[in-house]
C-alpha cells in the first residue's frame, strides 16, 4: 500500500460482508487495512481479521468497539444494521472520521437522523455500492436522452437466483425509473411488468420488463433500446458480493478528507452534472 | 447444380415467401429451379421468376397452373393457403410428384384430408420448416432427459418485434412443451408465464417464460437450464425468412424418391428415434 | 408529415442504399420525401420513387439532375461516390441547401475540398450514420473515464458475416480507440488482436479483441469491462442498413436551418462536451 | 437423506475442492456424507468436516487415512494428485469400494496403471466432471451431425478470468474436436485460432475460435452454428467449482453397485450410443 493510503476500519468483520470487505481492502494498494470491529464481548476479540476472512494472518487483531480503534483509522466502512450504523455515525462525527454506509433498510426516521449529521461529517451513503450498477444508471440516462422519442423500444431484462422473492428486482425498477425520468415518462403509467396471451402489439411508450429466476445467478440486468435496424444493450452482471465491497473501498478512498456532507456513488465516480 | 439434382417447382412465386424460396433454390447447387407458378390468369404469367425475385434473369418463365409445368418438376414446394395446398396435393398424388407443405392454418377437416393422401404420395409437412428450430427441439429433449430431476431450473426467454400480438410465441410454447414432456411434467400445470410483485421463491418444477417485444427482432429463443454452479443455454436466432426457405429446399431434396407417407422435419434431419 | 417538416432529396434512389433511404424518409412523420435523383439520362427518369423502392406509388417522380429538383428540397442526403458528392456539395452551397453526407472512401484531397465548404453551407458528414453506433462511442467514453484505472479489464468482441475480409472490424477498432484515448492509453501499444497458445496471464492495460465470422450477421459489437465481482457490457447490434438510413434522416432533420459548418453525428445526438 | 443413499467418503477435505465436495454431498438428499480424509498426521484430524467447510457441525470427524474409514463408506471421491489417487484406487480395489476420480494431470504411465484396475473395481474417471459440459459435448455432436455440410459456419467463443494462461481453453478445444469429428473434419487442419488484419472471407470448413480474458469469469463457452437466416448457439456457463462437485456426487451415486469397469460422465448421464 502507498504512504498516504487512507487507514480503513471495518465494522462486522465476522460476517460474510465484513469478511469480503477485508479481502477487498487487502487487494487495494491505495488503502490500509487498519482495524476490524466485532460485537462487544465477542469471543472473536483479538483474533487476526485476515484469518477470520480466510486470507491468512494480516497482523490486525479484531477489537470489540470503535473506541478501541479510535486512533487507528481515517474512515469507517459500515454494512450493518440501522441502529448500529447510527451509533457509529455519531462516533465518527465526534472524532473527525469519514464514514461509508452501505447499510440498507433505514426507515424515514432513521434516514432523517442520518441526514442530521451532514454538516458535521463526510458521509458516503449508497444502498447499492457497486461501481458498475451506478455507472450503468448514468449510461442509461445518457442513452435515453440521446434516443429520446426517436422510436426506440425499451425493455429491461433481469435474471436472479431461484430464491429471490420479488419481481422485477429493485435494481431493474431503478433502471426503468432512470430511463422513464430521462424521457419525461412515468414508470407507473408506462411500465409493463408481464405479458401473457393475446396482448396486441407493443405501444410506443411502454417500458417492458422480463424476469428470469434460475439457479445461482447473482444478478444480471440488461436494458435494450431497439428500433428497426439496430439495438443498443447495456448490461450489468454481478458475479459476487465482492462488487459491493470493492465499491465501498473505492468510496472510502474518495471520501477521506472531503468536507462534511452527504455524498453518493455518483459523486465518487464523477458522474454528476 | 449437379446432374441428379431434383427439379423443384414453387407455387406463389409472386409473394414474399415465394420469392425467398426462389432465392433459396437458386443458392443450392444440389437443386434445380424448374418451375414457378402464379395465380391463374395473372399478368405476371411469362415473366422471368428470377427477375420477379430481384435476382436477375434465370431463364424460367412463370406459368399460371401446375398443369402447365407437369413435365418439368419432381417436387413441389407450397407455402400458400389450405385450399390451394389441398388442390396441389391432389395434383401431385395423381402425377407422381413429391410435395413439401409449409402452409399453416389448416383446420381439423383439412388436416384429415391431407392425411388421406399419405398412402399415395410422399408428403413433407411441417408448420415450421426452419432446420435450426427443429434441431433445437431435439437438443432440448436430449438436455431435459439428461438433466432430469437433478435440480436444474428451466426458463424460456424469447424476443420478437414490436408488432407481435401474442405472448409467449408459439415456438416458445412448443419448446416448453418438449421440455415438459421429456420430464413427465405438464406445461399447463407448471408453466409460469408472468412474474410480478412478491411472487416468493421459484418452485422446483416450474418452467418460466420471459418475453421481450422490441424493434425488428425476427425471433430469438433461449432455453436455460440452471443450477448451482452452472448454466446450459440453447439458443435459436432467426434473422430472416430465408431460414424457412432453406429448410424447405432441404426438405424437397430429401423427400424426392421416398415412399408414399407423411414426413416431418425430424425425418429430414435424421433426428428420430 | 407535419407542416414544417424539412423537404428531403435523395441522390441515387435506384441503388440499395437509396431505396432504403426512401423507405426511411417515408416512415418519418417529421420529414417530407421531396425528390429522388437518378443518374443523368437514366431510363428510370420519371419513374415513381416509391415503386422503385418496392413501397408502392408515392407520387414523386425520379429526376436525373439536382438542378431539376432545385426548388423542391431543403436538404440533400448523399451516400454515393466522392466525386459525385463533391459536385452535389458545390450545388448545395450555391443554392442554400443543407447536405447530409454518408459517402465513404474520400481521400485526403477530397476531404480537404469538402472542408473548404464549411463556411458556406451546413454539412453533416459522418462515415457511420448509425445513431446507435455513435451513441455507443459516447457511452464507452463515459464508462472508460469512470472505471479509469480501477482494475477493469477491457475486451472488444465483434461478429460479422462470413464475407467480411478484415479483422477486427473498423467499428471495433474505433471503439477500442475511444476507450484507449479516454484512458490515456495507446491502442497501438495495448491492443491485443489475437491470443493463441501459452500466452500467459492477461496484462492490466491490454485491450483485447475477439472476432467471430459466421453466417449473415450484419454486425454486432460488445465492449466488456470486467473486474472481480462484476461486468459491464455495452453492445450494439445492427440488423439491417435501415439503421444507417434512419440516422441519415435524423441528421437531415437536425441540419436544416443550421449555420454553415461541418457537423457530425455527435452534434445531432447532443453528445458533445 | 434416504435409507439406501450411498455412503460417500471424500479425500482432501481440507482443500478448496474438498470443502466444496462436502457442501455438495450435504445438499444431496440421496447421498450420505460418511467420511472425510486429511493428510496423514494433519493437525486437522478429528475436526468436524462440516465446520472445516464453513457449514457448521455435521457430526463427521476428519480421519487421516482411508484405512481409518474403511467400514464407513461405499464410494470414494478423489480430486487430489496422481500418486495419491493411485494409492487410493488400490485401496478401493482391495476393499470393494467404488471410486470417482476427478484428478487431472496423470501421465501416460499413470493412466495405464489406472486402467489396470478396470477389472477389479468400478471406476468413474473424468477430467471434467461438470454435468453441463458433458451434456454440451453430446448436444454439439447431435447438432453437428444434423447440420452436416449444409452451409453452417461454426465458431467457438470462450471467456475466462484474467489469470488463465492458455488460449483457447482445453474445454473449447474439446468442443471443437467433437464438432470436427462429427463432421469428418480435422481440427488441426480446419481450426482457425486467431484472425487479424486482411484475412479474406471465411472458408466453408473452418472452425473459428474467439477468446476473451477478463475479470473473474469462471468459464463460459458458446458454440455457434450460423447460416443465412439463422443461428443456433449452445452455451455453457460455469459460475463456481460447485458444478464439478455436484457432477462428482452424481457420479458417485451412479457408480455404486456397478460391475468393475472404467466409466465416464457420458455413462452417468445416459448419453452413450
Amino acid at each position: 500500500m502507498s504512504r498516504n493510503a487512507p487507514r480503513i476500519a471495518i465494522v462486522g468483520v465476522a460476517g460474510r460482508m465484513g469478511r469480503t470487505l477485508v479481502a477487498a481492502v487487502e487487494q487495494e494498494p491505495q488503502a490500509e487495512l487498519a482495524a476490524g470491529i466485532v460485537e462487544p464481548g465477542s469471543s472473536l476479540t483479538g483474533v487476526d481479521i485476515g484469518e477470520l476472512a480466510g486470507l491468512g494472518r494480516l497482523g490486525v487483531a479484531a477489537v470489540d468497539s470503535l473506541a478501541a480503534a479510535k486512533d487507528d483509522f481515517d474512515v469507517l466502512i459500515d454494512f450493518t444494521q440501522p441502529r448500529v450504523t447510527l451509533a457509529n455515525l455519531a462516533f465518527c462525527a465526534e472524532h473527525g472520521k469519514a464514514i461509508v454506509i452501505g447499510t440498507t433498510g433505514l426507515d424515514d426516521d432513521e434516514l432523517a437522523q442520518l441526514d442530521g449529521y451532514r454538516d458535521r461529517v463526510a458521509i458516503l451513503f449508497a444502498p447499492n455500492m457497486s461501481v458498475g450498477v451506478n455507472l450503468t444508471l448514468k449510461l442509461l440516462e445518457t442513452a435515453a436522452r440521446a434516443l429520446g422519442d426517436e422510436g426506440y423500444d425499451i425493455e429491461v431484462i433481469e435474471a436472479h437466483h431461484r430464491h429471490k422473492v420479488d419481481s422485477p428486482s429493485g435494481t431493474a425498477l431503478k433502471m426503468g425509473e432512470v430511463v422513464a425520468e430521462s424521457l419525461g415518462r412515468s414508470l407507473k403509467e408506462h411500465g409493463v411488468f408481464a405479458r401473457e396471451g393475446q396482448c396486441g402489439p407493443r405501444s410506443d411508450k411502454e417500458i417492458g420488463f422480463a424476469t428470469v429466476r434460475a439457479g445461482d445467478i447473482v444478478g444480471e440486468h440488461t436494458v435494450m433500446f431497439a428500433t428497426e435496424g439496430e439495438r443498443i444493450e447495456i448490461t450489468h452482471k454481478a458475479s459476487s458480493r465482492m462488487t459491493f465491497a470493492k465499491g465501498a473501498v473505492r468510496a472510502a478512498r474518495w471520501v477521506v478528507g472531503r468536507d462534511a456532507g452527504c455524498y453518493d456513488m455518483q459523486d465518487v465516480l464523477g458522474l454528476k452534472g
